[in-house]
């Protein structure tokens, strides 16, 4: 008897009568003879009006208030599982719904963004055992305090692929509003093919260079304990695309997919003295912000004194950047201090470039023949990132992917 | 120090800007030096919504579909919890907030309207000893199965006296959206006069007649434990109402208030056999539906073989009560069967009933010379009911509010 792990998302359970079709589609596996646990997310937009409500009375700046915060909005997944649970026994699949402190989902205690530490199963094998189906709201777990925590935004899957990893579970299937993964987002590449498997390695980068299909912890999670996990579709029943190891993909490409992320803001910093120790001048109180620097540039001349620094953040954290480097110019002694909200990241991912050569070239000669110029570029072993000007970004993404091959016939 | 319980209903905390205001109300306790503890129910229309997701999935038959309702209708209060807590914390009163499982407040396993067993007090008491106010969601607990579990319709009323009652609390002030209790409601009756003092079985009699300010379980409750109870408007600073012992109060009225409720039905069985344990026969089936029989009339001329019954049920119990003593009509023999959901129950209570003679026979005499017809009566020590055509409710309770003496100047 295998356990299957199956976890929708907030679009897939948006009203009553979508939650009655999941409930259709927990039954094929229980009919299928599978032990199921459901990690359900809140009704899609349940969770941006709960944060709406915080937001009218709080600035959320102690642990404590971060505590309360998780108390709200922990409540959403709550509702959804009660009524999945009444869902499924309504077409006669007996169900019992679980709040995360009821497994209990152990976390550390920095609610807001908890990590999982510990998850008991005996609740849910107790649950197996009487012939139900659990179903778990995700995103939640039980603070070392014992209060109610959450993962943070996204972290429905996270819940999922920990569960499925805890459960020893043979697959983890996360059901979502698009039937898989894309050689790039097909709402701006039409020829885009979605990929029937795709490597944990892979996956992360897309994952965090943009793609919002699966968010960045669970993949990482799925890879270190080697959860299979597939994504698919909800609303149709397509095959979807499966995460599987390295080895298990059967052709390599060069370039797997094209991920772009317009969450950026560029920042640069001229003249900065090119003496020891100034970096971490700079980013220092960037990261005390909790402000996640990721592209960084500097060039320094051969003998120069001083140097320009170029670097991205979050645009949405662009502000407070801004004035935690205003705050340090005395100390720092640069010269001006420049930023632009208008630019994108446009990233190629490919396992296959460990192999082959040549694929960056591929990459800024495809886009210097549109006139897109290159502000930043980052690599890493499987992927090439460059940083554009907004504008130019869905070209881009178009542009790369018939260079290398991945559009659909 | 004191130690103050208030407790705030669904439309004092209606939206963000009243829970902000009853942050202030709050605030004025703990600036007084008392260690406050807070029940909080669900933002108005908020338990209806879900409520109505509940019916949209579910016709909640087992126990286990009831304990998933709970899962689902408990949320609600946990947000508000929150979110005063929040408010709190940015008027720089320390808070904490508490799900019912928190505390915890250990109920009995009948979900949907269990029965508090035991509140452990620790956790209040270690929050108070930081200096915090604790926020408590009000209407839940956690059952002996250790899922949450609701009070039922109301409970947080229950909740506030219960807590108040296991702290020791030297106060639990009621906070709804009338300034206290009065003679009669003041929505019909414009000379009813606010009571500065009642007694608990006055109060208790007015709930269960019909009352809305207050939940039966509640006043019970705070009888049974002598919890000082006051009852007063969030949205005022009138003085409130003092529920306190009957020795306590000053001068004893006749009758103090008159209460009234629509939820009624009638029902009558005509020529029922006159024969030993008839009447087990017909109300046991209503029983075992959960049907609350209330008012009943049986009468038997001597030497009789048949007689007509006539009693009252919830007006929304009124078709599952017909079809259950349609379904026994074979086996009980009565004649016909005559229902009218058209009757309202009318009720003058005081405890000064018990010295005074008369009562009733003013009740009936008032009543008679509007020429409004007297269905069913039925009478305990503080309180006279009667049944009556429901078009005639107001004027009935208008005219004993007069009839008692019981007009404002």
């Amino acid at each position: 008897m295998a356990i299957i792990v199956q976890k929708f998302g907030g679009t897939s359970v948006a009203d009553t009568a979508r939650i009655q079709n999941v409930a259709l589609r927990v039954k094929r596996e229980v009919d299928a003879g599978h032990q199921v646990a459901v990690i359900v997310s809140a009704m899609s937009g349940i969770t941006d009006k709960l944060v709406g409500y915080v937001r009218d009375v709080s600035d959320l700046t102690t642990p404590q208030q971060w505590a309360d915060y998780d108390m709200v909005v922990s409540a959403g997944e709550q509702v959804t599982s009660g009524l999945l649970a009444l869902a499924l026994a309504d077409i006669d699949i007996p169900a019992q719904s679980f709040a995360g402190w009821m497994l209990p989902m152990h976390t550390d205690n920095a609610y807001g963004k908890a990590r999982i530490e510990e998850i008991g199963t005996e609740s849910l094998h107790h649950c197996f055992s009487q012939g139900k189906v659990a179903v778990i709201a995700g995103f939640q777990g039980v603070s070392q305090d014992g209060r109610p925590s959450t993962l943070g935004r996204g972290g429905s899957d996270t819940s999922a692929v920990a569960i499925a990893a805890a459960l020893g579970a043979d697959r983890c299937d996360i059901y979502t509003d698009v039937d898989g993964v894309y050689t790039a987002d097909p709402r701006i590449v039409h020829k885009a093919r979605k990929l029937a498997r795709i490597s944990y390695e892979e996956m992360l980068e897309l994952a965090s260079q943009g793609s919002k299909v699966l968010q960045t912890r669970s993949v990482a999670m799925a890879m270190n304990h080697g959860v299979e996990v597939q994504v698919l579709s909800s609303f149709n029943d397509q095959p979807g695309t499966l995460l599987v190891d390295e080895e298990e993909l059967v052709e390599k490409h060069k370039v797997t997919g094209i991920a772009y992320s317009r969450d950026e803001a560029r920042i640069t910093l001229t003249e900065v003295p090119n003496i020891p120790g100034v970096s971490a001048a700079i980013f220092g109180p960037l990261a005390d912000g909790n402000i996640n620097v990721d592209m960084i540039v500097q060039n320094v001349t051969e003998g120069g004194e001083r140097t320009d620094i170029t670097f991205t953040v979050p645009r949405a954290d662009l502000p407070r950047a801004l004035s935690a480097l205003k705050a340090i110019s005395s100390s720092i002694e640069y010269n001006t201090i420049h930023s632009d909200a208008s630019v994108a990241k446009v990233s190629v991912i490919g396992v296959g470039m460990r192999s082959h050569a040549g694929v960056a070239q591929t990459m800024f000669k495809s886009l210097a023949d549109k006139g897109i110029n290159i502000i930043v570029i980052s690599t890493s072993e499987i992927k090439v990132s460059v940083l554009i000007e907004e504008a130019y970004a869905e070209l881009a993404v178009r542009t790369l992917h018939t260079a290398y091959g991945l559009d659909a016939e």
